[in-house]
């Protein structure tokens, strides 16, 4: 449909028709669905509003979907299609590695490629729009939807927002109806709730909120990004959902936002909680008029849209814009012309969880994984005699929160991937404990397991309601019956290899002391099993990097590795001395950097240098260094530059990101990485709020992680 | 000397004599001292610029003050006397309470008289000017200087700053020399260390910084502190000590502060390592352009001031006014007339440490303990025998942190002060453990005064070390020695009455559980023994509360009680509800709240009512209580208001302290608490940062502390 003929059905609209397009319900309101009646009172609606209504939340399957699309438009008067929208986060039904294990792939190539799978298979089933990617910037390991980012870098974040948004979107979305709308969450600034507290406050200044919490929002949405969608939090006193500064002046006046703005589940309502509207008008009012589209789960714009717009209170012009947003959206999709766009049963039975999309989903899950230490215990060597012990020994609970579809039935344990390498007679498998308790007969079963085995791996974790969602928890450390059973099985005095599932950067102090080797799965998702089997016997070589510090203890938070200076800075050749920025009893670093990770095999950087130590505005400044594999194994190293700006109108961190590169080296093979710096990566917020960049001295850095780099000392001139 | 005479003064001194009264030296460089080779050379200064400079820090003494200032004064050639500077933080030699516990008692006139009695002694020895009060809001009990602050709570921390200041500077410090010249710090935010560790970023929206952090030092400023010191922390990114907006926009052009500002130690050349200021001429540049008049400790402005009025790049006029704002000082102070001003070694003899002093020492040590936990065990009686135990039994380090000319040898320890009580045969003394670590002989001796004994008083806590300037921690929990203390003692099923000596909130858990009460101490100064013994006797009754809430958990940092209802408020009627702002393992309220502390009697709070349920401009809302002593001894009650903003323009927090009344009651005695609520009580920063109220619904809350209130809903209209 063109453009015109979209203003045209708009006016042919009711001012009912209109409102009603901006509600979101999930799929127990539809005809087919069987559920009607509950909801409708829950939310005081009429069939009047379901039958004119906008978009449906979470209904899932080809047959569903159709189902509820046809009964629909038999009965809407203008042949106005449903949206279907869904929570497809890191995968649909073939489910990958939690977002913040794929972060630590650094590979934007099988990011992009697992959210393409994750969107052939959901518009296979009939779904148009996910919520997602999520790109808040995370620094605080309480806050259970870590799990959901991938990470403490804006930087990272953006390149990985744009992955995931090229992935489901593709090329053209109206033609290539195998991909979905991109949703980009949780405008913004989620990621920062005070305490760690899911859903909790949330303030900052205006220049760090531009300098490193907005970059990856605006980043999803450059790559073409449809839909935003809004956060619980508020931001500078103010929740997101009536937040005229960010909605509108930000989002829609300065980057230019056209397309259509949802808010989070309930959002609108809670307006009145947070104390910014006194009622649901109130709320209907100041979320229509910071411009969110669409509200999810509550009523209050089908309550009160029309009584405002007769009493003057806000114009129809604002709910004909909103309309329009999701009328464009509908026509992009599509859907005017193919209501059911994918929706295809056949397809849906071929593609769902097929060979080829396990296949993906174990490639990155063995690119997810980060190799924490390593006392050479690692690769196992098949005829040595393996003890399997812990709560995730036989877990199908690996494919961690927001997997929605995913079903544990379809899940390959690492038990059932250990079989698929290790012969039955060199493998012994016990729980030894359960997630948070454990019982005299568990620990039986495994003291049986042990004694018969040379090496003791130990499958350990939080299950997948810890992190995720309203997942927050004040101790970041394993749960003591874990911790307890690290112990025990230390007494046996065997390798001990500790394979960690979980969502969340932990506190290992109990663990690190205890392990000869650690491998941090996070969840793996469906092929968790058969990655780590591929990782443990050495089939695969570790190259996951962390992309969010492990604090050294929940007392060390926020532990970030882009932070700064201050004054007084922390001299290691000077200790003994009091009155710098320290604690006292514990260090300043973080029990393992940002973009740290071992090998099975070892990298050399050598020969780093600049290719000129003065630049200016409109030239390159190319940084490269020789990285060699000095190891046996053949293996992949992702090869990190940082920049730091020594002085500015503002303190700048001590190092930022700017750029990565993956480089795959045989035994003794050598390779150069070059990067590339211009003045685009000097700029920064001024105290202006000017983003912008300074003549002076920078160094760049480079090396394996945000620890361990050589610096290269430049001057840039404009 | 009128204003003119100064203004001529000026004219006629050098550009270099100008400069020179810009920096603050310690004695160490002054002739008298004996020391002032060494120093020189540190800061690459000469003695002309020593001969010249503006004002001395840390000097002390009569005797030593006069011979500086004479020696001084002989060489100036314009005969400009030095101002002598000192950080009397809680008392100079008789050491009162720290001010985290003088906050605890809510009494202003005790923390008014405490300032008197230090300015008394200090200006006695010569000095002129104190760097206190400190009024920085504190969420952290991570950070070490919160013992320096009041709290939590802005209202609060302001009626301390005015009393502090009012009770350092008297009502004419130009005729009374007993006063001080009070500077307020630190300007501004330095409560708000990131992840509680000193001298960190500090980062917040202004909305936040102007509603909870500058209250107070703009309280300060308001009651006449005629001093401010800048803060080592960023805000917004820049350092405060070469902030423009901080320092001229808001302090100096919006707030009309045309006293003295003083960076703090070191803080000019610190721009440096901060990165906003290349070398120490830029350091300079930048801190003197923003109002910084005075550097303390470092030479950046005597170094490069010259210079850079030469190259035009400031202007000599903006030297002149700062010069100009430290003769004004000097004057207010007398200096001109009586340059040695209350320099007196005869009156010093007689005031130091007098009884008078020591007895309201002893009466705010009284009033700042807090009763945590009592099972009735407490108070002790006469005829028990007691086992005192603990490494804070006989312990002298109680003065706490900053308490600089405080002496250890005039300390009364809780053991002597006990045994001004205790019959020799009554009370068995044993140390059980040191702070940080144990030996089994000082468990045998705990063994056998326990084993003598009705009743044990375990003295447990932090050294003073362990807290106040660079004391950051990550663990807040007492140290594993001491635990493991409590936890043998326990076995001897005797009642456990616990001490804690410490300088922030902390995480009590093995604590709590295992005593029958508990008494916070904090840092009780010169006379805490004597205070705790009158305490634990029941000669005194414990009426102090906590002005910031004690943590669950350091995982649970920051919690305070003015905090935000959210979105999603956790219901505790609805607990198995997961979609809400909770942590998972831990609750989301602290151990114990602000405002928190017991009696040994009870009061009972009936008929809480408002004089109407509207109220408009300029009129006044009553709240009053019925407050009854219900039980068997005499007591003091803090009785406090608050109010909540049921809707704002932005989010409001849940309650808000407005006002507070110490009463005494006698057993069975009841009294009438009033407050008045006007308009102004309802006024806060909106989106657009005007201060002002709205109409709207309010609730009044009245009660004994944050938590257990008696809610009087209320509407205002405009």
């Amino acid at each position: 449909m063109r453009d015109n003929d979209l203003k045209k059905l708009l006016e042919k609209m009711t001012l009912k028709e209109k409102i009603s397009q901006l509600i979101q319900l999930t799929p127990h309101f539809f005809k087919g669905s069987g559920k009607i009646t509950g909801p409708l009172a829950s939310l005081n609606i009429d069939e009047g509003v379901v039958s004119n209504s906008g978009s449906v939340l979470g209904a899932s399957g080809a047959s569903e979907i159709v189902n509820i699309q046809k009964k629909f438009l038999e009965e809407n008067r203008l042949g106005i299609p449903l949206l279907f929208m869904a929570d497809i986060i890191h995968g649909y039904k073939t489910i990958f590695p939690v977002p913040l294990a794929i972060g630590c792939s650094w590979d934007l190539k099988l990011a992009e490629k697992s959210a393409e799978i994750a969107a052939k298979e959901a518009s296979a089933a009939g779904i148009h729009v996910t919520f997602s990617p999520m790109v808040d910037l995370v620094r605080d390991p309480r806050w259970g939807r870590v799990m959901e980012s991938t990470g403490e870098d804006p930087y990272l974040n953006s390149e990985f927002a744009k992955a995931f948004t090229r992935g489901y979107q593709g090329s053209d979305l109206s033609e290539d109806v195998s991909r979905l709308a991109a949703c980009v969450k949780h405008f913004a600034g989620y990621g920062a709730v005070e305490g760690g507290r899911d859903y909790n406050t949330v303030d900052m200044s205006e220049l760090q909120l531009r300098e490193y919490y907005l970059p990856s929002y605006k980043a999803a949405i450059d790559e073409g990004a449809e839909m935003v969608m809004t956060s619980f939090n508020t931001v500078a006193g103010v929740p997101s959902t009536g937040n005229e500064w960010l909605m509108k002046d930000v989002l829609r006046d300065e980057w230019g936002f056209e397309g259509v703005v949802i808010s989070d589940w309930g959002a609108v309502k809670e307006l009145i909680p947070h104390g910014v509207a006194k009622d649901e008008k109130e709320a209907a009012y100041k979320a229509i008029l910071v411009g969110v589209d669409i509200e999810m789960m509550t009523s209050t714009y089908v309550q009160h849209l029309e009584e405002l717009v007769k009493e003057n209170k806000i114009k129809e012009s604002i709910i004909n814009d909103a309309v329009l947003r999701i009328l464009r959206l509908k026509n992009k999709l599509g859907l005017f012309e193919r209501p059911y766009r994918g929706a295809n049963e056949v397809l849906e039975k071929q593609v769902l969880l097929c060979q080829q999309h396990r296949n993906e989903a174990r490639n990155l899950a063995t690119k997810s994984t980060v190799l924490l230490k390593n006392t050479g215990v690692l690769p196992l060597k098949i005829t040595q005699k393996v003890a399997l012990i812990g709560p995730f020994a036989e877990n199908r609970d690996i494919l961690g929160p927001w997997s929605w579809l995913g079903s544990k039935d379809d899940v390959v344990t690492l038990g059932e991937g250990l079989k698929t390498k290790a012969h039955d007679s060199f493998l012994f498998i016990a729980k030894g404990c359960d997630i948070e308790d454990s019982t005299e007969e568990e620990w039986i079963q495994a003291k049986q397991a042990i004694k018969q085995a040379d090496v003791i791996v130990l499958a350990l974790g939080e299950n997948s309601d810890m992190s995720g969602e309203a997942g927050s928890r004040g101790n970041i450390k394993l749960p003591d019956a874990q911790l307890q059973l690290i112990k025990k099985v230390k007494q046996y005095k065997k390798p001990i290899v500790v394979i960690l599932f979980n969502g969340r950067p932990l506190d290992l102090h109990g663990v690190i002391e205890n392990a000869d080797a650690i491998l941090e799965a996070w969840f793996p998702g469906t092929e968790g099993g058969n990655a780590l089997a591929d990782l443990l016997y050495g089939d695969e070589n570790p190259s996951g990097k962390l992309t969010m510090s492990f604090p050294y203890s929940a007392g060390q938070i926020p532990v970030y590795y882009n932070c700064f200076n201050t004054g007084r800075p922390k001299d290691v050749q000077d200790a003994q001395e009091r009155y710098v920025s320290q604690y006292l009893d514990i260090p300043n670093e973080p029990l393992f950097p940002f973009g740290y990770g071992l090998s099975y095999t070892t990298f050399q950087y050598t020969d780093a240098k600049l290719s000129k130590v003065n630049f200016t505005t409109n030239e390159t400044l190319a940084v490269s260094v020789r990285v060699t594999n000095t190891g046996a194994m053949s293996g992949e190293e992702i090869v990190q530059l940082y920049i730091r700006d020594i002085i500015g109108d503002v303190a700048r961190p001590l190092k930022e990101l700017k750029g990565f590169k993956k480089v795959f080296l045989n035994p003794g093979e050598s390779k150069i990485v070059t990067f590339e710096i211009t003045e685009k990566h000097l700029k920064y917020h001024h105290q202006n709020l000017n983003f912008k960049s300074d003549s002076g001295d920078f160094i760049a850095f480079i090396g394996p992680n945000s620890k361990d780099l050589i610096a290269l000392p430049f001057r840039f001139e404009k």
